[in-house]
């Protein structure tokens, strides 16, 4: 924690017992996650909403330490420099997670996918629901799977303006973690955030705000060049 | 039983114990399918695969006699006489579900409703799944609804064959039962029907066969004016 809250819905709705293991401020894969004794464990990496990703050596490290199922929730992975799709066969407890909602702009048609050793998958296999993907969703996950050129310039493009983004958040005052992600996130250590999120609400610019834990941060989503101008110049007139 | 055998998949699947109850040779609401004690009873009306309808005061008899939750599936409701949405919110025990995969020819896009009493629904979306419809579904599904004209001239088409299919049956020696749904089930007692299926199949006619309890039966699907023309004639052929 912090991570992707659905996680805790769903471990929830099964009726399980959800361990929370804080990650410590630099956001680096913390031990005690390899000692819970869960039958589960999710790792979302990259991070959200710190943007922050675990070297995958200490992924792979964590999952020969685990007795359980790692799951690896690479959501945001396209954006990133390094994925564990490489653990996925040599190591039987491994599940990655990947969709076509963020770096595909795919979010409105439902689509994921999960890549695990056949063994694992087999399980999955038997209590997943049965037309779980329509025939809409399929073609068009086909029709973009099979262009993943464009998905790579549309990543190019969101990672040359975070770096903008990145710069021009540290110019006015705000510590940035090392964003892996298609958003970053912005701290002002000790100062509460709420108040410029709605401030830049009313200018109808919308950025994420966690009150529980997270409220000197923003989370801000790296739009197109004019949007983080117009981010940027709103936030230096809030000041 | 016979009826849609998914649910006994998806009562597996939730770790539950199945009890089955079996339907008579007139394919009435079997009586003993209000004392099983079980939490949540599965009613498809019509029945599928013998096509059958139990009349509404029956269903809502049984519906206040049981203790749990009674689901009526309401699949193939628009090709019959009568359906039990008259019993929602009257009974906060009853729901109605519907399809638009049958009726109103969108299979491919997955959509079903649920209709019940509001207290009951809120606990069914406490743990259904998030974005369980993809946007597209939506849009078609709402562009379906308010058109629901052309459901009904479909249906009106396939109610006309569906006598063409019926009486054509007959002829050929079949005991075919009153039909409320797209299809028919259609019987030569004591006579197996796997080798006309698999005849019939040889000639690219696909009918379905059901080894288990109904092996001298043959479930039809009502298709267009010349295909039930091309499969009575195959069927004659075969005599």
């Amino acid at each position: 924690m912090p991570t992707y809250s659905l996680y805790e819905t769903l471990v929830a709705v099964q009726g399980g017992v959800a361990v929370r293991i804080p990650f410590g401020p630099d956001f680096r894969l913390p031990d005690a996650l390899a000692t819970t004794g869960a039958r589960l464990t999710f790792l979302c990496n990259p991070n959200s909403p710190s943007g922050t990703a675990i070297p995958i050596a200490d992924v792979e490290a964590l999952a020969r330490a685990l007795d359980g199922v790692l799951v690896v929730d690479e959501a945001y992975v396209d954006f990133a420099d390094a994925n564990a799709m490489r653990l996925v066969g040599r190591l039987p407890n491994v599940v990655v997670l990947r969709t076509l909602s963020k770096s595909f702009s795919l979010a409105g048609l439902r689509i994921g996918l999960a890549f695990a050793d056949p063994a694992l998958l087999a399980g999955l296999r038997t209590v997943k629901d049965s037309y779980n993907l329509n025939r809409l969703s399929q073609l068009a996950g086909e029709a973009a799977l099979a262009d993943v050129e464009t998905m790579r310039a549309h990543v190019a493009r969101i990672k040359t303006t975070r770096t903008t983004l990145v710069a021009g958040l540290a110019r006015l005052g705000y510590d940035v973690l090392p964003s892996q992600t298609n958003f970053v996130l912005a701290r002002r250590p000790g100062r509460d955030q709420a108040p410029v999120a709605r401030a830049l609400a009313a200018r109808d610019i919308l950025v994420r705000h966690f009150p529980a834990g997270l409220g000197d941060a923003l989370r801000i989503t790296v739009g197109t060049d004019a949007e983080v101008a117009a981010l940027l110049d709103a936030l230096a007139a809030l000041r």
